[in-house]
């Protein structure tokens, strides 16, 4: 039993409104439904003021500074975490790391005192990653108005500052979204780095979206509109200007049809050099990382020319950096309007 | 056998000359046993100043910038923890967190030897949590004369900055201490948040303390003369100004004479809206956290206006400011006297 | 199966060359092989600038200001992670601290894709401890060109900022490395601490360097042509200037021959008040702890005057500090001149 039905079912369609402010910026980044083409591309214009040339010193600035940041990490996590860890340094704020053994978190009564708790000491911003659905929008409903919860990844439902990274990393390499074939190949039904890419991709009025699969690990259908759902990786790839590989677990793979291996997965789904023959000249592969090589993507396509996997995680951190910086911003704003007695803006 | 016995059993009442300076500053914190109403005052008034408005910027100073503290746990904790590493980052101090299976310590001698090591880093402050009686005093009696030990939670004994953060909570909603009556519920036998507490409280001068309990968690008859003990809750909450709760282990419950299981110890030790209304009007209530909700305290009087539960995390992250600046300050003093050549003040 | 094996033997022979810059300048730290006089000078100089008096502030300084360094463990440490982390702190550097289950990492792939990733977060600096032999070297081969690799224990083959350490201590104690004899007593043969200090001591042309273990834990014939292989402890302290006690694994002394327990280790290899005796007047006993006190070395005289153990300590960070400012120095000029154009120098 989750902690959300243990109290109340996160009423799902809330979560848009819940991470605005009335005037429309950004308090929480809980998904990325209900950010429109005009948030989303304000965070990515944002995120690139924080990429310095390869070799290069990293991006700093004091945006941060007096604020204090908390990695609340319910699930283990060694890329998001320090990655987030990062940001917020590179920021210039205060970052207290806690990584909390689910298990002593029994009931969904602790996470909120527990939250209560850390808010009573003062953090500004809680970046949170849970194994159960609906944990960031439940501690985004009770927490203070001068807090802001950012969603690290959670549970099969969301991870946005992944999809702004995959958004960030094809417009950087592409034209316009409009023209794109977006290819997602793996295991899309448990895959919330699948869910916040389509979503980000449909706002940005992508051309097409494909997602390939078995049929064990399709999407409910219906689920996601926009895009197309697809069996034979052959199909998807054809003409595709991204393919993007999920990792996939691997004892998930001897339950599929028709699948009884590795050698058959790679072989059915497989990310290859020579399936990308099929696809745009120029198209180019991502994966979310960490990569099963052999698995869901052929080793060598990962290090070639075409793949674009490390920038990801260099994007990533930029996202992580612009979106601590959009909610304090956001919390500095009501601060002021709180203070001027002018509503905020 | 605990660390102490394999050494030299701790004078217990060495400790409160232990942790001043020949002039009376504070160099260690290991108890609040003889420290006297004046420095108790003067470390609350500190603490002050470092609190803001609700919803404002946590304070901030560079009083440590330059100095080193480490955390040194033995026992798992993440509240305190947490409170002890902002309050080291907001001064301005490097932090180094150390989280030590106690189960790899096995020889007391290992104690002493990680101490000295961690001396030799230039480390300035310790603040130490064990499950063994006497071991920050014990580490406090070896180490150098320009490094500070404080208490951060030992064993049953003693957690002075639970007692202050207790004190700064009362002091801020009630009058003089000496018109009180402080209540405290609960596994008083095992419980080093009372015995600071009480010695706190008496201290301060506080008209009447009372310590409920079943029989069998009372703490032995004279340990606490400035108490009275009790062991019917109505009785004890009885015109009470506040009214703390605290945490049991579950695990005791089912021992307890009378006392069957959690519906029974709430029933008979439980605070609750209802069992307030024997208390003084605007009587507060207080429980160290983590709670458990329903069992030593009714979940929604958690959450009234009575409730000042927050803002003891609030006071103790401000209290363990205070203390981290007073005992560097007193570093300093001393430094500044053995170059001056001059005694210390 | 090691991570190397798994890949391509680690050519042994590289590493010193793989260590610096085309110009003689440290790049990585992986091994004290191939630094000459010169170079180990220069680095125990700058080390010494990072020492302040007993008693005295830690030295600071801001060359790390923007960089960011990270603590990649895959085997526990307590002493020489918070070395390094305090180092790079001190430094004005940002920490990330990775404390990686080995058992985490199954495939040696697992650990490059580790590295590339977060090398694209833009990290200046890994420190890497790892129980498998070749892995610095093989990540320094790997990494780009902005990026250094600073061995902090390798498997039972180098542990190069312990050596600078010792090298350290015992030039603060003693005159001309010509004219001492070095003894080392113990468990050789698996000790990375006894290769480091013996290749140290070579290149500073130590008069005489003897190794005393039991023929069980001698190291093989030929490794270490400039040290004397000897069995009797009273023969290897005799004259001695430095005797350097190791730490023994308790669980390898039942196989010895003749060493039935730990009274016998002691009795035949713990240097003892007793055996000091039989070396030089001034001589200075070293350990790289943390000590087994009574089976390696008497516990008196680790406390006693000739002990130089907690130096040791404080002289490892700053060897580190002195370590990561040198590479950084490289960095930046390189940096330098790929941006003038110019070659590095």
């Amino acid at each position: 039993m989750s902690v959300t039905e243990l109290f109340e079912h996160p009423k799902i369609d809330d979560e848009p409104d819940l991470q605005l402010t009335p005037s429309g910026r950004l308090r929480h980044l809980l998904t990325l439904r209900g950010l429109d083409r005009q948030h989303l591309t304000a965070l990515l214009d944002r995120a690139e003021t924080f990429l310095s040339p390869r070799g290069e010193r990293a991006v700093r600035s004091k945006a941060l500074e007096g604020r204090t940041v908390a990695n609340l990490f319910f699930e283990p996590s060694t890329r998001t975490r320090a990655s987030f860890d990062l940001a917020a340094k590179r920021l210039g704020a205060d970052v207290l790391n806690l990584d909390v053994n689910t298990s002593s978190r029994k009931k969904g009564e602790g996470i909120l005192d527990m939250m209560y708790t850390l808010q009573a000491m003062q953090i500004d911003v809680f970046v949170v990653r849970d194994a159960s659905a609906g944990v960031p929008a439940y501690i985004a409903r009770h927490v203070d108005t001068y807090v802001s919860i950012l969603n690290a990844g959670e549970s099969d439902v969301s991870h946005p500052t992944q999809g702004l990274l995959d958004l960030l990393t094809i417009r950087q390499h592409k034209r316009d979204f409009q023209d794109l074939v977006v290819t997602i190949v793996g295991d899309i039904a448990h895959s919330r780095v699948a869910r916040s890419a389509v979503q980000g991709l449909t706002t940005m009025g992508t051309g097409e979206i494909r997602l390939v699969s078995p049929v064990a690990l399709a999407p409910d259908p219906g689920e996601m509109p926009s895009a197309r759902i697809m069996h034979r990786l052959d199909d998807g790839v054809r003409g595709a200007d991204v393919v993007m590989a999920l990792r996939i677990q691997r004892e998930r793979i001897g339950n599929l049809d028709g699948i009884p291996g590795i050698d058959e997965y790679f072989a059915n789904y497989g990310i290859s050099h020579e399936r990308m023959k099929l696809a745009a000249p120029d198209a180019i592969v991502m994966h979310p990382g960490p990569m099963n090589r052999g698995i869901e993507i052929e080793s060598s396509l990962a290090d070639s020319r075409r793949s674009v996997i490390r920038k990801q995680v260099t994007n990533g951190l930029a996202v992580r950096m612009a979106i601590l910086s959009a909610v304090t911003d956001s919390l500095e704003a009501d601060a002021a309007a709180r203070k001027g007695g002018s509503p905020a803006r």
